[in-house]
Parts: structure tokens; C-alpha cells; sequence
């Protein structure tokens, strides 16, 4: 089959997606629900009827676009990803995988070819964190990770509840009417850019990701004793802050010193109370985010900064408070659609290399429901979460072919 | 002199000021040109007219209520302090001053005491640095130590300049107009809680304060590099929280190891950017205040500080960026007023000590334009700044009696 992608085509709408953001090109950050976010729902709704899709959107605004294929008596092909962005992101996490998705079908459609099996383009709910405090909600709905308990549970920074949020973005129903059953879809891929330097370092087009590591996210709490700080000599000080400073670097070192580069620990949200500059810290909030390949050696190094945590809780005599958000397992990528990405990567003549995920994605939780895999293509640096973040055209290019050649596989099948 | 403290009518207005805040009972915000911040001045200044005071209203806010002495030739003597309230803070800090004020004059008034010179009772304007990030903005403006270049420079978090917040709030004018000439003032005393222990712990009731300690504020900006918390690996990370967190250990090891308990460092506040749990801090701003009753011991403190972090920003590839808010000199307290406060408290008959004052207040400033002493009264377990904040009726009444006996013996004096 002769594929042909219409690279300026993707580059004009992941312009245009870019510039429905809360910020300043070339940062972009769309917060699920926010206006923005609102906005390029709509967009891309837009551009997915304008192919003939039929649009779907469940209770927590998953999106599905269909193209009907001839035996609705099969389990549908996907694929899908994101266009949620995190506070200055960048232009391409996730929106590579949705826009990608789009041109794959487009290009499929041109190229004369017809699917057996519906193909399904899935644009997953709040895959960031942002604001809820936990990645990829919409895939732990649909997959059952999670229940619809968190409709009530969850809440955003000014204490609003999910289901009023939703209420309020136009997504009503049942939260319980999100997930699906095993075996509703044959087949899920996502195409993204890696997040990380390899395939770049290595002059290839195309990873083909074989594992998603395993993350972790959790809270810790700090309480000292506030007080003031002209007044209040230091001998007598329970400074939250200073005991956040110390366990912010023991985080560091334990995830440093694993025994394996595939451990990584990051602090990324400090909140100070009362946080005034003559005041001393009485309470502190740290974000933090661990992940590893490897999920027992993850929690290995979880457990350790548990203890570490503690035991500078108690010499600085203040109260630590460690509040799980989630330990997920790692996930393994299904020999029969790597198989079939192998043999795309050479038909469409691009250099690739089997890799593992060390970001997670909706595909960690797609993949406790259908067959899943991942398509990777080079990001410049390695770098992602920031207003730099690029990926080169051309390789956008080879991963919507491999892509669309993929799922013209999959959807082939009458297995 | 007799003298009656009605210890009920304090008790009430505290009370009636303390409602008047922008979150909860029992905490008070008031942030200066606040709704609230508004509503209490003209709370005050209500209370202020109706026991026959002239009252006066400089650019910045600075209100001056008049009680006219009979020889309009001599300078006037002054009391006051302040009333906005830093973040979650509790309900004596500076309104004892303010109120204590009101009801020494009272007191005065019901004794048929005369003032010789004019009595002003004065509240300042933004005592807290919590809007402008720098402390006593209008009596540091009042005395010279800030000029009115500050109207465009001082910003808010939101960027807006203080001559825009002021003008809005109802303040106009020129703010060179603030600043009053040396000797306009024959004394200043101020009312305070000792934000301290050592009242309390030695069963006093009055403190007199013969000195007030250095303070100096400033920020610290590390810029390192953000990215993606999953897919970066550790080894090659600049992350700005990190080294923040170091700094933060740095600041509190070299204040604890000056030599003196009196050396005290305190890190307040600590942004993040971008702030998501799943993002690498790529830049923290720290807000930092050093103070000691001994100005070259802090400025040494200070100097081994901004090694520690240029050390720290160097090893760890980040930059570090020190911009100073203000580095004040000690104040010395007027023997003069001091002995008034010390016959004051002989014939209240309250036993009472010589102290320093770690915190500073706006005597510091206005030590700068006129001789000036503070009153210092206990407050449970030396805890300020926080809603916990609490001085007994009985010993306020004290402060007040005392705060009475030495107005009336300054605004008798003819010299």
C-alpha cells in the first residue's frame, strides 16, 4: 500500500492547537476544563467530523471518533492519546499522538484502504495531573483503574469536586458508564514523542516501545510550628520548610543511588503555609513524582523515603504525613502489535530500536483492557514538559506513516 | 495621676477588628489595600473622630489622629503602630499598639489630663511585607529611608505598582509629601506584644525595649532546568529545587552557628515553577529574612550565606541569583523616653525589665526622626504571626496604663 502523510497539514493544525492555550506562545498549558481546554475540544471535534468520524464522548469527556469499519461484529482497533498540557508545556506531548491519529486515518482514506475492524481515535480525558492530582484519569476510568468513586474523592485546588467540574464543562452521565470491558477493542496504539534523548542520540526515526515504567505519585505533609521569624530564636524552631529541604534532597539521593539509572524521583511542587517572608514555614505540602521500570525496585526506594522521611520527621519534631495518590504497575507492550509496528517501520523504510517508556501514558492503562503498544519518534535534547519542547517534521512525518500502516494491519485482521 | 484602663472597651474593639479579615476566625488576614484592609481603617477612623481627634491621612495611608496640645510651638509626642496582618495571622500584632493607643487617650481624657504638646496617635500604613515584599512601607517612607521613587518600583504579585494600588485604594497624592523632617516629633513610643518568650517566662509584665534588632530580607532565585520527571534520568538534571532545598539547609545552619543565639535566619517562602507534580523545578524563588540585634555579625551571616549558594549553584550547574529587599541598621532606644517608661511602670506599680526586640517594628524607622522607645507587653508562649496569637486582657490594660503614664508625662513636658 503507498502511504502518503500530508506533513505541512499536521504542522498547521498542531499551530493552531498550540495557540488555544492559558499562556503565551511559544509555552502552552491547557488545564482540563479550563477554557481552554474547552476550546480545543471543540477544535478537534471540528476537524474530526470534517473526515467523516462519528463522535462519541463519555461522562468524563473521553472522546472517540470512529471510522466504521465493515464487521461491526469485531472488536475495534484504536488509537489516541492527549491534548492536555501541563503549566508552559510544550507544543507536542500528546497532541503528536491525537493530530498524528487524525492524519494516519486521512492518509488511510486517501490511500483507497478500507477497515475491516472500526478504527476508534481516541482523545483521553486530563492525562496530566494538573489539576486533580492524578495522570491519566481518563484512561484509569476506561480501563477500571479506577471507580467512579473519585467522581466525589477527587478535587482541584479550590476544593472543587470532579463531578462538579465535569458538571459544569458539559460532561454529565454516570461516571460508571466510562469503562469499558476487556476485549472491547482488539488493539490499542499510541504514537508520541519519547521524552527522552535516545532515539535522537542514536540517529533513528522510530522506538518501539516494548514496557512503560512503572510511576508512583505522592503527597507529603509536613507540620512544624509556625511562628515569627525575627522572634523566635532557632535553638527552639520546628521549621517545615527546613524539614522539607532535607527531605527533598534524601528523595534525590535515594532515587540516585538505586543501584539502576531507571529510577527516577522528582519533587515538583513545594507549597509553603503560611508563606510570607517574616513568617516561619508551620506547613508544607511537596508533590512528588517516582517511577521506575522496575516496580518492586520502585518500591523499594518508595519505602525507603518513607523511613528517611520519618526519621527527619521525628529529630526535627514535626509531623510527617505521607499521602499515596497512586503505585502503578509497569506494563508490558503486546508481542502481536510490536510485531506488526516491526514490519510497518520497514515498509516504511525508517530506522527504529525496540525501547522501554520511562514517561507513562494512557497506553499504561489502556493495556489492562486491550492488546496495547506504543510508537515513539526522536524529541530534540530529550526534552518535554517545556515551551522548547520539539520534535522535527519529518519525523512526525514517519511516525504517522508507521502509524497508519500499523493500524491498517490491525484492522486488516479479521483475528 | 489617676489613671482608669477600661479593660472591657479593648477587649471589645480587638475583638470588632479582628471580624474584619479575609479568612476565618480565629485567623486574620488583612493585606494592606485590601477590601478589608479598607474596611478597618475606616473602622478606626470612625473610633478616632468620635473621641474628638483631628485626623490626618498622608499619600500613602499613614493616618495621624490629633489630640491638640495647648502650645501649638512645640513639637507633638506620637504613638502607634499598625493594623494589617500578614497571611493567617492572629489578632494583637500592631492593633494592640493601635487600640492600646486609642484607649490611652481615653484614659487620659477621663483623668482631665491637658496635653502641653500635641498627642498623634498614628497607624501605618503596610507593617507587613506580605503585598510590596518589604516591611514597614509607610514609616520607612515617613522617615526618609524609602523615597518616592518606590511608587513605580514596589510591585505586587500581580505586578501591579504601589502608586497604582494606592491611587485605587482612594491614597493619591505626591508620596514625597510623606516623608516628615527630623524633630517634627519630640518622641515616638510604640505598644507591642514581645513576639518572645522572655516576658512570659519571667512572670513580667512590661518589657522596655532599649534596643531593636537588624533586619534584612531578600530573595534568592535559582534558575536550573525543568523537563520531563519520568524521562529525564537522573544523573543529568539541574534541578532548581534541589539546589534550593540546600540553600534552605545552608541559611538555617549558618544562622544557628553565628556564634550568637541572636543571629536569625528563616526562609518564609519558596515558589516553584513550574509547579506540576510531574515536572523538574526548573526555577525557585526563595524569600529569605536574616536579622540580629548586631548589624555586623548579620552582614557576616549574610556574606557566608551568599557564598553557600553561589557554592551550591555552581556544583549543581544552576545559576543562583541573591536581589536584597532591605538591610536596616539596629535602632538604639532614647534614654530620655525610657526613663518616663520606667517611672511609668513604678507607679502602675507592674514589675517590668529591660529588653531588646528581635522583631522589628516601625519605631525602627521612626527611631530615624525622633527620640524613640517601645513598651513591650507578654504574649503566651512568645507565638506571633500565627492564629494562636494571644496577650492576656490584664496585661494589655497594663501596657496601656503604662503607654498613658509616659504620653502624659512627654506631652507635658515644656522642653
Amino acid at each position: 500500500m503507498k502511504i502518503s502523510i500530508e506533513s505541512s497539514l499536521i504542522q498547521q493544525e498542531i499551530q493552531e492547537l498550540a495557540l488555544i492555550s492559558e499562556v503565551e506562545a511559544p509555552a502552552v498549558t491547557r488545564v482540563v476544563f479550563g477554557e481552554q481546554d474547552l476550546k480545543a475540544r471543540a477544535w478537534l471535534i471540528e476537524k474530526l467530523r470534517a473526515v467523516g468520524l462519528t463522535v462519541r464522548i463519555d461522562a468524563v469527556g473521553n472522546t472517540f471518533a470512529r471510522w466504521q469499519g465493515s464487521r461491526e461484529d469485531l472488536a475495534p482497533v484504536a488509537t489516541g492519546s492527549h491534548i492536555d498540557a501541563i503549566p508552559h508545556a510544550g507544543r507536542f506531548d500528546g497532541v503528536v499522538g491525537v493530530l498524528g491519529g487524525l492524519e494516519s486515518i486521512r492518509a488511510l482514506q486517501r490511500a483507497g484502504f478500507r477497515p475491516t475492524r472500526s478504527i476508534d481515535l481516541i482523545q483521553f480525558t486530563a492525562e496530566e495531573p494538573t489539576r486533580f492530582g492524578i495522570g491519566c484519569l481518563g484512561s484509569r476510568l476506561l480501563s477500571g483503574v479506577l471507580t467512579s468513586r473519585v467522581d466525589n474523592e477527587l478535587v482541584d485546588s479550590s476544593g472543587e469536586t470532579l463531578l462538579s467540574v465535569r458538571t459544569k464543562a458539559g460532561f454529565s452521565g454516570d461516571l460508571q458508564s466510562v469503562s469499558l470491558a476487556p476485549g472491547t477493542y482488539s488493539a490499542f496504539i499510541e504514537l508520541h514523542i519519547e521524552q527522552g534523548p535516545l532515539l535522537e542520540r542514536e540517529a533513528l526515526t522510530i522506538g518501539q516501545v516494548i514496557a512503560i515504567a512503572a510511576p508512583s505519585s505522592f503527597r507529603i505533609i509536613v507540620e512544624g510550628h509556625g511562628g515569627h521569624a525575627g522572634a523566635t530564636l532557632m535553638s527552639g524552631r520546628r521549621d517545615a520548610l527546613c524539614a522539607a529541604a532535607e527531605i527533598i534532597l534524601s528523595i534525590e539521593s535515594l532515587a540516585s543511588n538505586s543501584g539502576a539509572a531507571d529510577t527516577v524521583g522528582t519533587v515538583g511542587i513545594c507549597e509553603v503555609h503560611p508563606g510570607a517572608i517574616n513568617s516561619i514555614p508551620s506547613r508544607v505540602k511537596l508533590g512528588v513524582d517516582l517511577r521506575d521500570i522496575d516496580g518492586e525496585r520502585r518500591d523499594k526506594v518508595l519505602r525507603g523515603i518513607e523511613a528517611s522521611a520519618q526519621e527527619i520527621g521525628r529529630r526535627r519534631s514535626v509531623q510527617v504525613h505521607i499521602e499515596m495518590l497512586n503505585a502503578d504497575a509497569p506494563a508490558t507492550s503486546s508481542p502481536y502489535i510490536l510485531q506488526a509496528i516491526e514490519t510497518s517501520c520497514e515498509e516504511a523504510k525508517v530506522k527504529s530500536r525496540k525501547m522501554v517508556s520511562r514517561a507513562y501514558h494512557d497506553s499504561l492503562f489502556m493495556s489492562r483492557i486491550a492488546p496495547t503498544a506504543m510508537i515513539f519518534i526522536p524529541c530534540r535534547d530529550g526534552i518535554s514538559h517545556r515551551p522548547d519542547e520539539y520534535a522535527k517534521p519529518a519525523d512526525i512525518a514517519s511516525g504517522v506513516e508507521v502509524l497508519a500502516r500499523t493500524l491498517a494491519k490491525l484492522a486488516a485482521d479479521p483475528e
